[in-house]
């Protein structure tokens, strides 16, 4: 055995890990022995600089080339994923003026009682909790009954978390000051789900997961869900989105070192259907006339009454939905786009599966769902995927060579939604298909095997016809839906000042091949802002800021909705929308020009 | 099988439960074959006149005499026990200008939504709550889950129970019109637990029962079952109270034949330490100077979370406390003498185990808890036993002959706290007890064995000489307590204008005999005012009434506390009570005449 003389103590910041060096090992070999995940390219060779880490008191060395000689306080980069690149995340924790978070933790030096003053333990937490932060609040059973243990064990200092709502509630009570407080941010999409780690006391997204809803093979639309809701699958529905939140949550908290008793609120955003899914809420009244959810304002429960791994006294908060086909997402969607603040007539586009559109500004609010399909994100699609490593994001082809960018990794494993446009675009451009979306299978890149055309990018990545026809019906519900909605108050895009697309379909959005192929309308790209995955962004803003809280619930009284299912002139829309750009070219000058 | 043809269908009222006749059965036959309770004490002779019904549109019938000869509704007596010659309930029931009791039954007609009004389940719940009704009010989790369907199954006309509280909350939906509203009264006594059930509409208490607390075994006193509690014994004493609550529920609903599904709420009135062993709270702290209870008020809890039967969703609400030796039972006995409201300056003195007296009127209360012992409660008395049916409640003495009379039942079984004031001042008035308590070994009543001197009642009942010392220190604590307590603010008996006597301890009080044995002052007569078990009436009054809630509250923040253990006073008090009526006798003129 060796002496403990020669041995070193390094502990990690963020988690307060800590690992004694045995062998002269590197920080990079250490945080691995604890699990932690430190970026790095080369395989430790010193070369790629992504495994930087900061020491305290000594500054920033590369973790694969560092052996500790002495005893060492090492902070990992806290990784902010969502962050990067995206306009969602800088710009509204720029108009958050006070972070004031779901959950907050509160220290509290409380004077110790005696016989003159002899108030009871909750009292006396009440009181100071009123006369230092100026919070009334409840407590909740659980804590009450370890409240006298902690208190006395701290000497009278604590920390306490206090949920908000209509009424407060203290939620935990801990011995001395604990600072670290996490939320979730959670978009419940009928076919991806998104979990963001964050740092309530900065506000800063920590780390980010995605994967798909593992209901997908119990249903691909909400209404099918729903009616496998109806045949007794209610329960297996909810357990599915469970076990789709959970191990995202579990690697979130595993990369960073965290534990989930830190973790003291969620924020979810979903559409109407996999909210009711997610509360295991029957929605079998959402599907029929006249198409009633059992509640848009959801009560906050608690992280146990759902089974989600977070503490099991941490809460949840649904952000309200609107009506059984608008739900919290896009009321989500609107707070990360700011547009309910805006004077400018607005229009905002969730290129998720159901494809909500909604159209306004601070005054007004009119949106509707288009029911656009999971194309964009990967499903129906053969070598589709979502926009996560491996997936192709953008595409050009010129002449007969095909040039592609990777979202991470080094093998194309398929192609994302951004990736899709992109194609449809070049296809089009290079005559490799027409504008009905048929090959051209005289072109040498398009290759027919067993009747189905294909175009092959990579040996393991190719659309084939039924791919394109699917991303044109995809478009064309989307372009349709927001010219019915315009048309329903006498609009055209021509009116409309700014154009907000959300969607978790790429980093970014190529908008110039997202108008030629009809997606987007043909007008000034200045309009177009892409605001990501909008849900997990509002989601994020709600869970930090009681003014968005407040927003959202205006939001969601505010909007009204337009049925599209009823409207003649959806049908007729999406008919003509069937053609790349579209049937009438007058709507698409610049494309028609080339 | 007989023709359906020749049999009556008999309904009872108010359980609803309903059974065809046979074979010409009377109605005490087929109230028994539903396991409905009808008194009788002729063995169905015709004789006693006890199992009088009522039966619709025909009048009063002796049930054991009755053969039904068409299809019936029988309506069985109310039993109201607690009512019966009892100064709390009539006085405080006229006292409540408003029936507002902590769970109602509201009755709601909805409109259906249509396409044009396509609010959620939710909102239109609660639209019309508190157009109808001006409620606003939340919901729990669980109802939520099932509101939709009842909503459809019952066409949009339900009955939601509504709890009141800081927030009110809607606990329960249910299909139809549903009128019947029950509430518990529970007290929870060191020695002695009471349970009634109240008719929420009426008010009225429609029967009870009471039984020594099971975790007598587990300490005497509140000190004893802190101890026990410290030393892991925590769960166990909480287990203990549960399953001396649980039978006396289901022995009234079985009795009353109602369903405890249809009891949506109950009131704990009980000293601060056995609130905290019912909530399985840690009463460590309550013993250890500064002496703080965890929590004086309480939040509302659910039956399920202590386990409770009634239905799950059932709301508990404990009346607040004052302190650690001050509980929620004080603030009740309080409330059903209705002192708080007078002018007047009012003592009352509590004669359970801990002994609690409140001196003040309704600007100001000074409290205190003698402990006085479980004696009145018939515990460490070798015959003693509670107020029930087989206990001897007063007695009389005159030469050799002794005269008793019993709650109920024709053989005596013990003697309970009315009968032991009156047998120790018949003892002394006979001179077979000395004004010390000493056995005068020469009366032929008293019989000596193996040591022990006592006096025989009945071959079953008797007292001994430790008893009478028992009861004595019992008395004693009491009267010193009172007089501390008059001390402490410079007042005496003569000062006080009506004193409140509450206790669970027989049907009345002799209250010349209880002042002969000093056990009350020798003030006039007229002062005093049995209340019997104050905290089950105050605790009834609270369950009914939103202003007695209120002024619950009120009376717990207003009232001070004198803690007897630290003054020298009582101890010197005590000392001179420990004679009958008192070493000086000139605080008993009208007992020094004799």
């Amino acid at each position: 055995m060796k002496s403990k003389l020669n041995r070193h103590k390094v502990i990690f910041k963020p988690s307060n890990k800590e690992i004694y060096t045995e062998d002269n090992e590197t920080l990079l070999e250490l945080a691995r022995l604890l699990d932690l995940k430190i970026d790095s390219a080369c395989g430790g060779m010193g070369s790629c600089g992504k495994c930087v880490v900061n020491i305290r008191g000594k500054g920033k060395v590369l973790a694969c080339q560092y052996h500790p000689d002495s005893d060492l306080v090492v902070e990992l980069p806290i990784r902010e994923s969502l962050g990067k690149g995206k306009f969602a995340f800088s710009k509204f924790l720029q108009d958050i003026k006070q972070i004031e978070p779901f959950t907050k933790k509160i220290y509290l030096e409380l004077e110790p009682p005696t016989l003159q003053d002899n108030e009871d333990d909750l009292s006396r937490l009440k009181r100071f909790l009123k006369e230092k932060q100026g919070i009334d609040a409840h407590i909740s059973f659980k804590v009450l009954r370890k409240l006298p243990a902690v208190l006395r064990k701290s000497n009278w200092k604590v920390t306490v978390t206090v949920a908000s709502g209509a009424k407060n509630e203290i939620i935990e009570v801990e011995p001395g000051k604990v600072e670290q407080n996490f939320g979730l941010a959670i978009d419940i999409g009928t076919t991806t789900v998104a979990v963001a780690l964050v740092d309530l006391l900065t506000g800063k997204v920590i780390d980010s997961e995605t994967d798909y809803n593992k209901q997908i093979p119990l249903g691909e639309d909400v209404l099918s869900r729903i009616n496998y809701a109806q045949n007794g699958g209610l329960e297996e529905l909810n357990k599915k989105v469970i076990e789709t939140i959970n191990p995202l949550i579990l690697t979130i908290l595993q990369r960073t070192g965290f534990d989930k008793r830190e973790v003291s609120s969620a924020v979810v955003a979903g559409n109407t259907v996999m909210t009711h899914l997610f509360l295991k809420l029957d929605p079998e009244y959402i599907r029929i006339e006249p198409y009633i959810p059992i509640a848009n304002h959801l009560p906050s429960i608690s992280a146990s009454d759902v089974g989600l791994q977070m503490d099991d006294y941490a809460k949840i908060h649904c952000v309200p939905g609107v009506s059984s086909y608008v739900g919290g997402d896009v009321v989500a969607d609107i707070i990360a786009s700011g547009m309910n603040k805006k004077q400018k007539l607005c229009l905002l586009i969730d290129l998720g599966t159901n494809g909500e559109i909604v159209l306004g500004n601070k005054d007004w609010m009119l949106s509707c769902s288009c029911s656009a399909g999971p194309a964009f994100e990967g499903i129906g699609i053969e070598k589709g995927m979502r926009a996560v490593d491996g997936a192709i994001e953008s595409l050009t082809i010129s002449d007969t060579k095909i040039k592609y960018k990777l979202i991470g990794g080094e093998t194309a494993k398929g192609i994302c939604g951004s990736g899709m446009i992109d194609l449809l675009a070049e296809l089009l451009k290079e005559k490799i298909i027409d504008r009905a979306g048929e090959f051209n299978s005289e072109n040498e890149l398009v290759k027919v095997e067993a009747g189905t055309k294909k175009f092959v990018i990579t040996k393991d990545v190719w659309v084939n016809d039924s791919d394109v026809k699917n991303i044109i019906r995809t478009k064309a519900a989307i372009f349709a839906g927001c010219r019915t909605l315009l048309a329903s108050v006498d609009k055209t895009f021509e009116d409309v000042d700014e154009i907000f697309i959300a969607g978790g379909l790429g980093n970014y959005l190529d908008v110039e091949k997202a108008v030629q192929i009809g997606l987007l309308p043909d007008v000034s790209r200045k309009k177009f802002k892409f605001i990501g995955n909008g849900a997990l962004a509002g989601a994020h803003a709600i869970l930090l800021s009681k003014e968005k809280r407040d927003e959202s619930i205006n939001i969601s009284k505010k909007m009204a909705y337009l049925e599209l299912s009823t409207e003649n002139k959806f049908m007729d829309e999406f008919t003509s929308a069937l053609f790349i750009p579209h049937t009438n070219l007058d709507l698409f000058p610049s494309v028609r020009k080339d």
